[in-house]
C-alpha cells in the first residue's frame, strides 16, 4: 500500500539528484522507477559502458531508504546499434521499415536483436546484482507499444515458418487444420508462409489468427529471455512488466508465466477519448471507473497475485486528442481506487515534466520549473493516507469474468459489424457486476473455477471439447455459468465447427442457433426478458431451444417471437446462453438474476452511475468518479479510515465495514 | 428458366459429393458451377495435375442430369507458382506489391502469367473435352474484383507503351492529341510514358483515361486468349464471364465480344451499404430493385442475349460493414425478378457455407453443418415456381438507356463535386424509367438506336461527329432523345473541345453551355419546369437557346431566370437537353414527357416505392421490393401464373398478361 | 495600379498569339507572365534550345506596349531531364518516390537538379537579357505547392546532416539543445541525423523543428541562386516570386529578401473550403475578405513594399471539392481590394482556358473557344476604373502583427488539441482589427516595431531574452502590446524553459501561466472580461497574477474564479497578456480596449459583417464582401472616385477621403 514515481536522472543535471530523492522521500514516496529508455546513456558507443551515473542514483535512493525498480532499456535501441544492425528495425505489412527516431523499432525476431539484448541486459544486470537499492526489475516497457507487436519483416517470416512447424509438423496438417483449399492457398511447404502482409482482400482468418499468436509468442519469447538473465544475476529481484491497458495485441496471462507479478500503467483520462466517441465531461476529468477497473482485475488476475500500477497518471497528459486537466483530486482518487482492486504499489510516471523531447506536454509531480505541479500535492495526500491503513491481504471474488486472447484476435479479423469490439463486449458485463458492487476476477477459462458462484464467459469464440467439459463439470457442481453470443463457433484452428454455435456447449447450453446477424443501427432491436422490454445491439441469434427454457425473446425483426436469450438447469447450477450484445438495463438483468441464483451478494439496486464500491480485505472503498456529493452509510459502529459519510465529486471513503454493509447513494 | 448452384466440392470429403449433388437434383436445380478457385488443387506442384477429383464430382453432375459450369481457375495461382514468378504479381500506384495470401494478384500484363495461364486452361479444356457434364466455362473469376484491374508493375508500364504506339503511331500524335505542353509533359519515345504512379498532384486527364482503357484492354485481351483455347478444346461449349455489379474499371460491351453471353454475380443486400449512404431498412432487407435491374439490363445487353445470374446471393454475405440477414422471401424474389429482366439461369453462390477461409461468414443454401439454411428452402419454391413457366423468349425494350465506359472513366478522373458518380447518374434516369414501368436496354451509343422509341443519353461527356451525326439521323427520323448536362464537353483524347458544349451536339440540342458550376450543398439549387418547382443537385449549366426552347429555367442562385432544360424540333423527333442533375420528382417529369411523346407506354403515375412491373415474353411479373401489402389488378380473363391478387412484403406474382394492362398499388 | 494576365503561347497555334496580345491590350492589361511550365518547350530535348516561340510572344507584347515577366520554368523539369538524374526526384517519408506526371517533382537538394537549373537559368536569361518586353522575373512558381517542401531523401539527408553541423558545430551541442538524452536518441556524428521518415511514434519535436526549417532554407538557398543568375544577366530587371495563401512550410521573409518584392496568388473561393469547414454561402460566392486580406498584408510586409498578385481567380476553379462560381462582381471586387491593400498589380490566372491537362476545370478569362468568360468583362471594367485613379503610394499602418514560422511550425508538431491551428489564430486577431477599420502590417518579431501604436504578438511560442527585451522596450517606450497564450513556452530548439511561461516575458507580462489544458467541445469554456460574459475556446491557461490586474477571470471548469486575462502598465505602455483563444466577441473587445489606449483610430462599432474599408494614400476603398447592400457616408466634399452610396452587394466604393471620415453601413 505504498506510493512510487518514475524518475529519469538523465534527464537532468546530477546536481539535482539528491534534493531530488530527498523531496520523493519527504513527499512519502517509497519506489522509484528508473532507466526504461536510458541504453545510449548507458552505452553511448559499442562497449563503453557509463553506468556510473546511475548507481549515484540508486546510491541517493538508498540513502533515504527508498527502493528502486530498474528497466532493461531495450524498449530504445540507441542509433548506432541501429546503424550496426540495420535489419533489426520492425516492417510495415507493406514493407515500409519503422525507422529510428521515436521508440519501439525493433524487431521482437532479430537475430542480431536478441544478442544485443542478452549483451546489454546481462551486463546491466551484473554491474546491480548487489545494490542494496535494487528489489527488482521491469523488463523493457510497455511491449506492443504503437502497434509493434506485430512486424512483417524477413526475420518475422523465417520464424514464423519455425513456429508453424512446431505447431502442425507436417504442412498438410497445416493445409486441413486451415483450409487451404479455400481460393488456392494450399502450401508445399512451411517456408512458403508468410506474415500477412499487403494484398487486395482479406486475408486467410486461420492465417491471420496464427500470426497472432506467433506475434504474441515472439514477445513472450523475448521477455522469458530477459526475465532468466535477470534472475540469473540475482535471484531476490522481482521481476515485473509494465502491460498497457486495453491492449489487444499481447497475451498478458502467456507473458506473466514467468513474471513475479504483473504490473501496468493506468492513464484514466487518456483512454477517455477512444476513437469516435462522444465522451461526457467526467470521463474527460477522472476517466471511467469500470475500465480502469477491468484492467486492475485483469492484471491482478493473471499472475493471482496483488499488481502494481507501474505508471499512473499525474495530471494532463500529451497523447490524447484534447489535454484536458483532470479534476481536482482525481490523482489521489486513483491510487485509492487502484489499491482497492488490488496494487500494492502505485508509482506515478513521472517525477518532473521534461524539458525535452516526445512528452513535453506530459505533466509529472512536479513542472519543468521544478515547482510542485498538481500532482504532488495530491500524490502527498495519497502518501499518507494509504500509508495509515493496515497491511492488506489480496481481493477475493466470487465472480470470474472470463477473458481469451484467442477469441479477442479471431474476433478482430472478423469482427462482422464496425461496433464488434472484444474489450467492450466484455466491458458490457464487467460494469453490470460492477454496478452490483460484486468483485470480479478476470481470468482464462483454463483456470480453475471450481472457487466462483457464478462465471461471466462472454463469447467462448473458439471452442474445444475440454473447455466444454470443464464448464459442464462447474455447472453440474452447481456452478452458475452466463454463455454469450458468438460462443462455440470456431476450432481452435479459427475454422467453423461442423456443428451449429454453441458447438460443443450446446449441450450445456440446451439450445442452438439457428441464425444470426448484424442488425443495422437503422434498423429496431428489441426484445422482452423477464415480462420486461429491453433494447439489444451490434448483434442477433434466432436461438433453437432443446432443453432450455427460453427466458428472453425477439419483438422486432425478422426474428420476432424467437428465443434470443435461454437458461438451462443442469445438475446443481445452470447455464445461460445471451444471444444478442445487450444493452446496459439487460446485462443488468441478466446479471442479477445470475448473482441470485449464485447467491453472490449484491446491491439490492444498481450504483449511483460512477460510483464503485470495492472491498479488499475488509476494508471497504467508496469511490466516487461522478461531481455529484455522496451520502456513504457505514454499519453501526464501523470506523471510517479515510473520509465522512459525505463524500465530495470526485472523493472517496474507506470504511472498516465488509461491502455488502455499507451503503451509498447520490445525494 | 431454371437454377443452378456454384459448389466446391475440393471444400468436403469426396464421400459428401454424392450425397451432395442428389440433395442439388431434389431441390430442382439444373446448373452447377465449380473449380473457379482450385488451382492449387487441381496442379498441387508443378506439373502434377490431379484432375480426377474434379472429374468425380461431374460424373456425379452427369449421372443427375444436371449441367456443369467450369471455370478456369486462373483468378487464384498457387503459391509455388508465384515464387516461380514473383514479377508476375501486380503493384500498387506508390510501388507495393499486392502480395499472396488472398486473391487476384496476378498481373494481367505478365508474359510468363500469360504463359502459365495457357498451360492450365489448355490442360483443363482438353482434360474435359469429352465429359458430358460440362455444358460451358466461365473465364477466370470477376475479373477486376477488389481493384485489380489496373496494376502499376513495370510488366504494365512496357505493355502500356507499346498499347500507346499502335494507338498513336507517332508519340507526337500523342502529345498534340494529349496536350503536353501542358505542365511540361512532352514524351520523346512512347518508353518514357509510364503508369500514373504515385505523384504529389493529380495526373493528366488524357493519360488516366488512356491508362484506363489500356487496363480494361488487358483484361479483354487476357480473356479472349482464354476464350480461344476453350473454344479450340471443344466448340460446342458455351463461354461466359461472371461480372460485377455497378463495376467500373472494365468495358463490360468489350469482355462481352468473344463470350456466347455475359453473367454476373448479384448480391442485392450487399450494395446497399455503400460508403457514405445511410441506407434504408428495407434496401438492407432485399436492397433496390432498380439498382439490381440496371445491372440486369446492362448484362442482358452487352450480348444482347438472355444472361446468367452466376451468383446469387443465398443469405447474408461477409462483406458489407453489417451482415444483415435477407428479409423473408428475398432469396425467392430476386430469382424472379432476375428472369423478368432477361435471366435464363439463376445460380446461387454457394451450395453451402465453407467451414474455412475468407467466406466463413458467407451463407450457402447449406449451413456449414449441412443443414437447409434460410436460402435452401426458397430457391426450392423458386425452382419450382420457374420451372413451371413456359419456356420464355428474350426481353424487349423501346428505351435505350446509353452508357459508355470511356464516358465513365473520364468523368471518374475529374468528378469535379464530391457527389458526382457516373453510376448514380444513370441511375437517377433509369429509375424514372422504371418507376412508369417500362423496360429499358442499356447500349452503348454505337449501338443500332433505330429500333427504340427514345434515347436517353446521360452525360455524352467525350463525343465525336459520328456520334453526334448517328444520334441527329436518330431524331431526324422521329426519335425521341433526352441528352444531359456535360455532354459533348471533350474529345476522345478527354481534351476539351475547341467549341462550346455540347459540342457536335449544339445544332441538334439547339442550344449551348454558358457555363457550369457545382453548388455547395449549402447553396439553394431550385428550377421551374413546365411552371412548377423542382430541386435538382450536384451540378448546373446556365444554357443559351438557340432554335431550342427553354422549357426549365433557374429560380436560384447567380442563374437565376437563365434556361436549365431545352427542348428542340428537329425533323420527326425531338432533341431535349437537361443541364442538371435532377432530383426525383423532376426526373420523373421530364422523363414522363419524354415516354409521351415517342407514344412509351407507361403507367399514369408512378409505381408504389420499391415496387416494380417487369415484362418478359408476354408474362408480366410484379416484384414487390417493399414491405407493405400490394394489391394487383389483372385483365379480366388474364391467369395468375405465379401468386394472387394480394403480394404480401418481399412477395410477387406473375400474371400471363401485357405489363400495361396490369394495375398496381399499395394496399 | 495596372493589371495583367498570364499567358502560355504554348498552349495555342502560333497564328493566334498576336490576336491574343491585341485583346489583351485592348481589355486595358499592361502585364503578361509566361514561360513558368515550359521546360519541354524550350528545350524538348538536350542542349537542343527552342526559345523562338517566346521571343515571338514578347515581340507581340512589346508592340502593343506591354510587358513580360518571364518565369523560370524549373517548376517543372521535363521527362528526358528526370529520366537522366533519376535520383534528383523527392521522396516521401516512408521512402515512396514522388514521380513525374504532375510537378513539383524535383528536390530541391539535388546536386545534378542544382546544375541542370543553373544550365536553364542561365541560357534562358541570358537569350532575353536584352529583350525590351521583358521587366522582370518570377523563379520558378509556387515554391512548395502540394506538400513539397519538404523531401525525405538521400539528398536531403546528406544536406541536413550539413545543415545541422553548420548550426550546432559538435554533435553535442546538439545532443545537448533537443534534448537527446529523451528514449536515447543521442547521436555520435551529423551523418546519423535523419529526415523523419516514417516511425511508430511521433518525431522528436527538436527534430521536427530544424528539420521545418532546414526545409525552408533549402528553397531559400535554390531561389536565391536562382536570383543571383537572373541579375547576373541583367540587373535591371526585377525579381519576384509567387507565394501562395496561408502557406506553412516556407518562410516567405526569408525567400523575400533576395527579392524586389513579394507577389501571392490569390484564389478566394478556393479557400473557402477548407477540410472540415461548413462554409458560408457568401464565403463561397467571394471568399472571406479577411483571409484575403491577411495575405495581401503579409506579402506586402514581407519587403515593406507594394505587392503583386500575381495569379488572381478569374472564375471557376478545379482544385477545391466543388467547383462553384464566384458572384458577379467577384472578379472585379477582388482587384480593387488587393490594391487598396497595397498591390501595384493584378494579374488574372490565366488568359484563356486551357483545352487540355490538369487545369481544364480551371476558367481562364476567355473560354476554351476563345470568347470572353465571365472574369473578361469584369477585368476590363477593373482595368477602366484602376486606370483612372492617381498614383498611389504604399500603405501605412499603426498596428503590427507579429508573426513567425519558427513558432507556426512547433505548434503543428505540437498542436494538442485538433483545433489548433497557427493561421487561425493570428486570423482571430486580424480579424478583430479589420472589422474596427485598422490597418495591419504582418512583420516579425525582429523587426523596428518603434513605428507602431500597437502590436498584437498572437502566441510568440519560442521567444528567447533578445526578444524578450526588445518588446520590453516597446512597451516601456509607450507601446501598447498584447501577447496571447502559449507564449514564452519553449527556447529556440523547441525545448521548455526553465521557467513558468511566459518565460524571459514573464516580468513585462506581470504574470505567470500555472497550468494549460485543452478543453473538450463538451466541456464549458466561459470567462468574466471587463465585466461581461465571453465565450472561448481551444485552449486555456490559469494565470497568477503578480504586478499585472487580472482584467478577466475563468467563470467555469476547474480554474473558475483564477485570471484568464491580464494587463500590466509598464513604463509608458501597457503589456496584455490573454492566457485563451478568444471567441470573436471576446477578441473585438480585448483589441478595442488596446486600440484606445494606443490611440489607434477605429470604427466605433464592428463593420458590418463581411464588409471592408482600407485607405491607401489618402484613398478610402468600401469592399462589400456581403450580398446585402450598403450605405457609404462620405464626409462633405469628398468626391466618389468610383461607385455611389449605394454599394451592391459584392461591389465596392472608392471615396477620396481618409478611412475615419467614412460612414458604412447594411443598409
Amino acid at each position: 500500500m505504498s506510493l512510487g514515481v518514475c524518475y529519469f536522472p538523465e534527464h537532468w543535471p546530477s546536481e539535482r539528484w539528491e534534493a531530488d530523492v530527498r523531496r520523493m522521500a519527504d513527499l512519502g514516496l517509497e519506489h522509484v522507477r528508473m532507466a526504461e529508455f536510458s541504453w545510449s546513456e548507458l552505452e553511448p558507443k559499442r562497449g563503453e559502458f557509463e553506468f556510473g551515473w546511475l548507481e549515484t542514483a540508486l546510491d541517493h535512493i538508498d540513502e533515504r531508504g527508498m527502493e528502486a525498480v530498474l528497466c532493461t532499456p531495450t524498449a530504445t535501441p540507441p542509433r548506432w546499434l541501429v546503424d550496426e544492425h540495420p535489419g533489426m528495425l520492425q516492417e510495415e505489412p507493406d514493407g515500409t521499415t519503422r525507422q529510428f527516431g521515436s521508440r519501439r523499432h525493433y524487431c521482437f525476431n532479430s537475430p542480431a536483436y536478441a544478442e544485443e539484448t542478452d549483451r546489454i541486459v546481462t551486463r546491466m544486470a551484473e554491474r546491480f546484482a548487489d545494490h542494496p537499492a535494487v528489489a527488482g526489475w521491469q523488463t523493457d516497457n510497455e511491449f506492443g507499444c504503437h502497434g509493434t507487436v506485430r512486424c512483417y519483416c524477413e526475420d518475422c517470416s523465417a520464424a514464423f515458418s519455425e513456429w508453424l512447424r512446431e505447431r502442425y509438423g507436417d504442412v498438410d496438417a497445416l493445409n486441413d487444420a486451415w483450409g487451404t483449399a479455400f481460393w488456392s492457398q494450399r502450401y508445399n511447404d512451411f517456408e512458403q508462409v508468410e506474415p500477412p502482409r499487403h494484398t487486395v482482400a482479406e486475408h486467410h482468418p486461420s492465417l491471420l489468427l496464427d500470426y497472432a499468436r506467433f506475434a504474441s509468442d515472439s514477445v513472450v519469447d523475448y521477455n522469458d529471455r530477459q526475465v532468466e538473465l535477470l534472475r540469473a544475476a540475482n535471484d531476490d529481484w522481482f521481476v515485473t512488466h509494465n502491460f498497457m491497458g486495453h491492449f489487444s495485441a499481447l497475451d498478458s496471462y502467456d507473458v506473466s508465466e514467468s513474471l513475479d507479478f504483473a504490473s501496468w500503467d493506468s492513464y484514466p483520462t487518456g483512454h477517455s477519448q477512444r476513437e469516435g466517441d462522444d465522451p461526457a465531461v467526467e470521463d474527460l476529468l477522472v476517466g471511467d471507473p469500470d475500465v480502469i477497473g477491468l484492467n486492475h482485475d485483469l492484471y491482478r488476475s493473471v499472475t493471482d497475485e496483488p499488481f502494481w500500477v507501474m505508471e499512473q497518471q499525474p495530471g494532463d497528459v500529451n497523447w490524447p486528442p484534447y489535454s484536458t486537466q483532470p479534476a481536482d483530486g482525481a490523482m489521489r482518487l486513483w491510487a485509492h481506487h487502484a489499491v482497492a482492486h488490488g496494487a500494492d504499489v502505485v508509482s506515478y510516471f513521472r517525477w518532473r515534466r521534461c524539458r525535452f523531447g516526445q512528452e513535453q506536454y506530459h505533466a509529472g509531480l512536479l513542472k519543468a520549473d521544478g515547482t510542485p505541479d498538481r500532482g504532488h500535492d495530491e500524490a502527498a495526500r495519497a502518501a499518507d493516507e494509504l500509508g495509515s491503513l493496515p497491511g492488506l491481504d489480496g481481493n477475493e471474488a466470487s465472480v470470474a469474468l472470463l477473458h481469451e486472447y484467442d477469441n479477442l484476435w479471431a474476433l478482430e479479423a472478423q469482427p462482422h459489424a464496425p461496433e464488434f469490439d472484444y474489450w467492450d463486449h466484455l466491458e458490457t458485463y464487467y460494469r453490470a457486476l460492477r454496478a452490483r458492487g460484486v468483485a470480479v476476477d478476470v481470468v482464462p477459462p483454463t483456470r480453475d473455477l471450481e472457487p466462483y458462484a457464478a462465471v461471466v464467459a462472454p463469447t467462448l469464440h473458439l471452442v474445444d471439447d475440454d473447455v466444454a467439459a470443464r464448464l459442464g463439470t462447474y455447472v453440474e457442481g452447481g456452478g452458475e455459468l452466463l454463455l454469450t453470443m458468438r460462443s462455440g463457433v470456431k476450432d481452435r484452428a479459427n475454422a467453423l465447427l461442423n456443428e451449429p454455435a454453441p458447438g460443443p456447449l450446446s449441450g450445456l447450453v440446451g439450445a442452438t442457433v439457428e441464425d444470426w446477424g448484424t442488425p443495422h443501427p437503422e434498423m429496431e432491436r428489441e426484445l422482452r426478458y423477464d415480462g420486461d422490454p429491453f433494447e439489444y445491439r451490434v448483434w442477433n441469434e434466432r436461438l433453437s431451444t432443446d432443453a432450455a427454457l427460453a427466458v428472453g425473446e425477439y419483438r422486432t425483426g425478422r426474428a420476432a417471437g424467437h428465443p434470443a436469450i435461454t437458461a438451462n438447469a443442469v445438475g446443481d447450477g445452470h447455464a445461460r446462453y445471451c444471444g444478442v450484445w445487450p444493452g446496459d438495463s439487460l446485462a443488468d438483468a441478466i446479471v442479477s438474476d445470475l448473482l441470485a441464483d449464485a447467491g453472490v451478494p449484491a446491491t439490492a439496486e444498481p450504483l449511483p452511475p460512477r460510483v464503485r464500491v470495492v472491498e479488499r480485505d475488509g476494508l471497504t472503498w467508496v469511490t466516487n468518479f461522478s461531481d455529484r456529493e455522496l451520502l456513504v452509510k457505514p454499519p453501526d459502529g464501523a470506523s471510517m479510515l479515510q473520509g465522512s459519510e459525505t463524500v465530495p465529486g470526485y472523493g472517496l471513503a474507506v470504511v472498516d465495514a465488509p461491502l455488502t454493509d455499507v451503503g451509498v447513494e447520490h445525494r
